[in-house]
């Protein structure tokens, strides 16, 4: 996750433009992929940042607990990034290492961009193989399949692929990375220009999920996991921090009821932690929050009514 | 308005303590006072702050717009503090100055504190006499009363002083200076504090307003526009910037209705900016907002929707 943006990110005319995915492995059994086998990657991640928790429900509701370990930075970072600070020895307890930069360091020497989560590290070597945010769930939807569990739900079938990907296209640009196109703008003009365009895909996707449970129908999607990181987000660290506050999550009935709804499966809800989310865009910021003081509010409970969508 | 702190306004734990008022003339025939007369006075306030609102809608609702000039500064500040920037000239038309430190400097060259608004200036002399925010509408309401349009409403009748000051001292500690308590705190604690005090008493007024229409029955009162100015600034202003988050503002079906009941009234309305309140708490604010981004939203249509409670 990029909380905070490199100078490298911004354009001259102040627009946020995030850095690209330097590790971008693919798992599978052609030449040049990674061996699709239990026990074998870690997937480190962040209650904070939502590219990696894209990873961490896909996991959950495919049943890949047991395939791939995680292991948990954050939810601040220290001035060298991503430490594994709530571990109790300090260090993560498999790679045995503090830090997430010391892991893409020895991954690529000659790597100078942010070490950011979601990272799979291959425990063979201790290196970095993907932390391609864009298509790794995909790729546990697709490659890991054989070790998926029995009943494992199709996240990603043949027959939608390119409207699922289409979809996740315009989420991606528009409101995933949208809400740190907002916050990481540096003049007026690039502010207002992500603001709309967020707004505007909002409302479109307010009344799509006013007729169907799911965005792709009563089937739950990997669309669905990555809409629902940004919902989950939204009133307590994008409106706040990043200004997109035309009005809050809950102001939208659908949107709010359908994020509710995906909270409230165990899948999504216990990698979901507001106070994890709220501080890691809210502390250690010293120059918007210098007295590093965490906001009290939203009221969390009102996540735990159900979602009462009535669909034909 | 004091929109930041100095640094002698923090005490040693972090809680913010408003700095006394300076000039506390009163209007009046006694001996002392300053004589109740039309067109000596002139009152300088800003868009964006809440206690120099209170006069300007005392003034509009007693008819006194002819009796007590008004000079407006803002919505941003200098260095030097609160500036006639609005103005064709740079200067306020009728005291020919360009910002109102000079005219606190030349009313007590002693004074070494922040030029606040509201400041009421007499015009025989270019000096403030009263700057004093939490007496000065109850001069306008019963000093000024000779000087009131015919049918000016009693906005602080003999029978109810003695209660609209107990809940003007509850409004002031808990509500009016409440948000800038935990805006300006500069610990956890001191932000907690005033956070939980705040919205407890939020909650108790909501209540009271669910079965009347003012807080004190059907009559408007000196109370009404206490609460009125914070209300209005509190989903543009204090939930963002001060970090009031449990919810916003439209979130109490009462007090949301009671404030914009108020607000479609010309007396409150004409005065409220909301505009100009979001660029005095957002701008020039190099710590916490470099770029000097005024955020959009929330949407302000709203404010324009009826008060629809009923009373029996």
């Amino acid at each position: 996750m990029a909380f905070s943006e490199d100078a490298h990110e911004i354009t001259a005319d102040g627009h946020f433009q995030r850095q690209a995915n330097r590790f971008t492995g693919r798992f599978g059994d052609q030449p040049g992929e990674f061996p699709v086998e239990a026990g074998r990657y870690r997937l480190i991640w962040s209650q904070t940042c939502p590219w990696s928790q894209r990873a961490v429900i896909a996991r959950a509701l495919l049943g890949l607990e047991d395939v791939i370990s995680v292991g948990e930075v954050g939810p601040t970072r220290s001035d060298h990034g991503w430490t594994f600070a709530k571990s109790l020895t300090g260090l993560d307890p498999v790679l045995v290492v503090a830090d997430l930069p010391t892991i893409y360091q020895r991954s690529d020497p000659s790597y100078t961009g942010r070490a950011t989560v979601p990272a799979v590290v291959d425990l063979t070597t201790g290196k970095v193989v993907n932390n391609d945010y864009f298509t790794l769930t995909n790729q546990l939807e697709v490659a890991f399949k054989p070790l998926q569990k029995a009943d494992a739900p199709d996240l990603y079938p043949e027959e939608l692929r390119a409207d699922i990907d289409a979809l996740n296209d315009i989420i991606f640009h528009e409101v995933n990375n949208g809400v740190y196109k907002a916050g990481f703008a540096q003049s007026q003009v690039a502010y207002e220009e992500a603001y709309d365009v967020l707004f505007k895909r909002l409302d479109w996707l307010e009344e799509r999920l006013g007729h169907q449970r799911y965005l792709f129908g009563d089937q739950l999607t990997d669309s669905d996991i990555r809409l629902y990181v940004t919902l989950a987000r939204f009133d307590v660290a994008y409106y706040p921090v990043f200004h997109t506050n035309r009005n809050l999550l809950r102001d939208f009935p659908n949107l709010w009821a359908y994020a509710r709804g995906l909270y409230q499966k165990p899948e999504f809800g216990d990698s979901t932690n507001f106070t994890g989310i709220k501080q890691g865009y809210q502390l250690l910021n010293e120059v918007a929050n210098p007295y590093n003081i965490l906001t009290v509010g939203p009221d969390e409970k009102d996540w735990l009514v159900p979602d009462q969508r009535q669909f034909n």
